[in-house]
């Protein structure tokens, strides 16, 4: 750490900072500049206790040097991390291809869905049974019937299914029916539920919130990882900006930004990240030459009797005319689909 | 609501649009004009199914003209909203001064902190018991411990009690030591939680949430009315944006805008908006003058021992001229504090 | 400065490092610590050819530790400047409250207001000659001629006005005919515009870009005041954000924020900040609260002929209101409008 | 455009709207509904008069149906529009390529860049003779020493060039060294510098605000194509968000966004989107992917000793790669180098 000290900081402050260092057990390298006082830190910034230093008198900044995070950072974790959700690997080298209604809706929609995504290509099954909807007046989704319905269909073509946990209470009935366990944009810093997936062994596909920065998104997957559970996908799907032509702002470059750091897979939703049909693919592809580790793409057969989210779901032979161009560029950059 | 259409829609595209309009029970009102086509619907823009207009083909733009949310709004309910919490009554001309530390700590530190700002005036004593943290790694506050401190120092000064419930298992333990409930900005959406909140009969401090809109954060405060709980006040307490010397930035004009549209109180909390001590007497008096049903600080009679926040903690006496800052304001619109 | 080395650069890289450091004739003060190098550097951080540093091999960040601006700081000059235009005084205890039509639409018009304004305790005239407007086929302006009329309503009442300038080809004109020159939100980082007036001996009314940070607000203040005018009042007005319920988002934190480090005065705008007429006296009087040096309101004596932005200007007997408000505000603080 | 009148409206009010509009020469169609009342227009929502609608009492919204820009839409012109810099095509299946340093230094600095970045394939030599700056302390270019230097690098190579114009003074002056005008990012809302390099015949590059929408940088397009030059090329550099550990937030979902409902080029500048480095090459992949029309990326022979911006410059071997890789996505998708 670097305590930046005020530029009429008195030599009474300075002192008191000095033996508050100490007294928390670092040693102290104090540089007596022109303009002012810094103090180099050596040791832990991480250490309990340390977040105190912020509120003393005559210091202008704490700046930290070491990442908050731990056991998501490549300094601990070089390799690329590759989690396996049934016979589906994702991150080094394999991508994921998630794909499937927005909600679960009834047995017949979702096999119709999934039966298509499946011979396009599309190597995971996703479906909501709960839902987070902004209005308490919205469809809520089927709840465990859903489970049922989506883990039936994932069967049926011997896909491994995802589908989103919203509360601790759920956590043991959704892991007994899907493969996946995702834990939602407006969830991501639900801390209670980030630990209780921790405590599960099932893989987790972690969303990064609406105004989370990418430092947040690791510091809520170090929340799972330090619970002992280290199959963490992570997930770009846009965050909130001043444009009002898209739903969020897709921030691809979180994608090499988060893969130079951390070692987990990073995959991208241009579904939710654009709320546009006609946006989808482009970005799609553009996650892929980005090198992000899948997509996560919303198909439905027909949009207009959607119960969520119709206008943001491709039909399925735009999802086949995409899976088609994934391919095309995974090739060039060695990437496969199991 | 009002269906723009695209201006290549072809006739059948328009036609399928006036089938599916009438079929989910609308009256469509086609206006042909020189550049295109729109529709304008009468009837209930909330109605179940009405979303799967989205969708459709040749199909532009939907424009809603009801707002999303009907308990929460003055077109259902005209009067200010008075809530009422112990002895302390917000909103309708009652002034809340919300005021402790960050975390509970001990029983000490709550009460020598509670003795000074009820002397001040505060008249609700706040205190975390349960802590969303950004780190694992941070302290996570004494939890059952820390509500039986917060109860029992809240008894000795009279002062009704609010702290924050974060996953909907701990809601029945909160809820039988506090007096209000509070919901923390990160679990704003957090619908599971809004809706058991909505079961209890105890007041509820909503914040509004790190990139929430005012629509938002109106929506989520219909998820606890529709649950038959009216008691509901509303907290201002900044937004994320590009701009780095501030935690976050207060968007006060929010205050004028929320009571416009809805009858619930709204306070407003510097403390996290700005994260900076140096700021938060100002935006509390510019509050007030906005127009605010209160104010929430975080007061610490030590900022350099607390165990969470210390930077954006008033020190007592800083308090105690803000309180004096404040009445001479309030008084200037006729608030006056229980 | 202080620069942060990766935690795996190598003895050479941390040799050329300090070479360079020295090089640009600065002392390096090496901290080796457990996990990584840093190096503390004294002497001035703005000196030419530090920004080479960010290039370096072996580097992560370089943490600057002074200020980047100078002649704006408190630290340059530490009481509060007061700017005179004409006969009022902006800053160090005198509330500057400049009123009038967003643009100068005829004699008649701008009369008519001002009789208002200046009745209701407005004390500098503002009204556009030259419009940004954001479509080529909206109302530009009248141009030379809506100087004369502005200068001949202000002298009629004994009114000082204000006036944007746009181009850097239209500075001496306009500066013949105002007593002040406003540089618009847009043009905030027009850097050959800041020369210019720097170069003025007339005050200037510096309005906060869309997306500027506070301090790249200072750093355009600087470049007027290193051009040797020092006559700049600061105004805040909103900024872009994810909120679509009104126009900008203002961030009336940035007034103490702004204060404290800075000497010049500071206005806010909360015409432009919010777009809506039903938040302008609130957002003003919360302005003042907080500290600010003046407001800035649109007023219209018939909003629906105004040619420009007549939904965010208040009517005459708004303003008056408005003023009794502001006024009363400002004599709990002691400040006076002259 | 679509008038939305307030619940409570009265009869007056609604009489006093439609004979308004009737004034204006539109005809209104009133659509009476349960909760409210809406009125269709029918005609050009562009038309002068029409802001005026925004200020009638008794209305809540006007919602437009029109793009407020014409020129620029595809409904204008369908086909994509090629932009030819001397022998560089851009747009409808031609990639530019344009790459040099952030400042032009000296001859042989330009000349050692320009010449691995034409071997590496660029088609177009960039280097900012006139730059500008965030403080008045930093370089602030050569000017029309620079023009020179680029012009004859240019030359030697036979690469066309592109520099900023800043200031309506200098545009003769650059337009005499340089085949296209670059208008940056601070300057995208400087409608006077617009006006007049629509007035010129060369082609221009456009750059995105750092807090426009779209519709704004589609706005600004239509400045220079409605004062009779069609030759423009739109470039998405990123914009202003809470991210922190990028420099701004590239938006690649604005590409197949503009070009869905423009018929202008769009290329992206990584660089300065991302500020990094380890960014670029991903994110100028990723553009290539998401359709652009080219890439604008900064190369510098020796960074440390760049005079601007040098971490956000590649090295040539860096610029090589990415080269071979661009040009191998190119393929994928059709695209070529000219």
């Amino acid at each position: 750490m670097i305590l930046v000290l005020k530029p009429d900081a008195t030599p009474e402050q300075i002192n008191h900072i000095l033996e508050h260092v100490e007294k928390l057990g670092f040693t102290p390298y104090p540089i007596r500049g022109e303009f002012r006082t810094v103090i180099g830190i050596v040791g832990d910034d991480n250490k309990p206790g340390t977040e105190s230093l912020n509120a003393l008198d005559g210091l202008e900044q704490v700046l930290p040097i070491l990442k908050p995070f731990k056991l998501a950072s490549r300094e601990f974790h070089k390799a690329d991390t590759v989690v396996t959700v049934g016979s589906t690997k994702i991150g080094g080298g394999f991508l994921g291809a998630i794909a499937g209604p927005c909600a679960v809706e009834s047995l017949e929609v979702v096999d119709g869905i999934a039966q298509r995504v499946h011979a396009a290509g599309a190597n995971l099954l996703r479906g909501g049974a709960f839902k987070p909807r902004t209005s308490p007046y919205s469809f809520q989704g089927l709840g465990e019937k859903g489970l049922h319905i989506l883990r039936e269909v994932g069967n049926r073509y011997g896909m491994p299914v995802v589908t989103e946990v919203m509360d601790t209470r759920h956590i043991d009935l959704v892991a007994r029916h899907a493969d996946m366990l995702q834990i939602g944009a407006r969830n991501m810093q639900n801390f209670e539920l980030l630990k209780e997936v921790g405590q599960t062994k099932k893989p987790v596909l972690l969303k990064r919130g609406m105004s989370a920065t990418v430092k947040d998104l690791l510091m809520s997957a170090e929340y799972i990882l330090s619970g002992g559970n280290s199959q963490v996908v992570l997930c770009e799907r846009g965050v909130r900006s001043f444009e009002d032509s898209t739903r969020n702002m897709l921030d691809l470059a979180s994608v090499p930004n988060i893969k130079g750091q951390c070692h987990l897979p990073v995959i991208v939703d241009p579904s939710h990240a654009t709320g546009r049909r006609d946006l989808i693919p482009p970005m799609a592809l553009a996650a892929v030459a980005a090198g992000a580790d899948g997509v996560h793409v919303e198909v439905h057969t027909c949009p207009e009797k959607a119960l969520s989210d119709g206008p943001q779901a491709l039909l399925p032979e735009q999802f086949d005319a995409l899976m088609r161009d994934v391919k095309r560029i995974a090739a060039l950059f060695d990437k496969k689909l199991t």
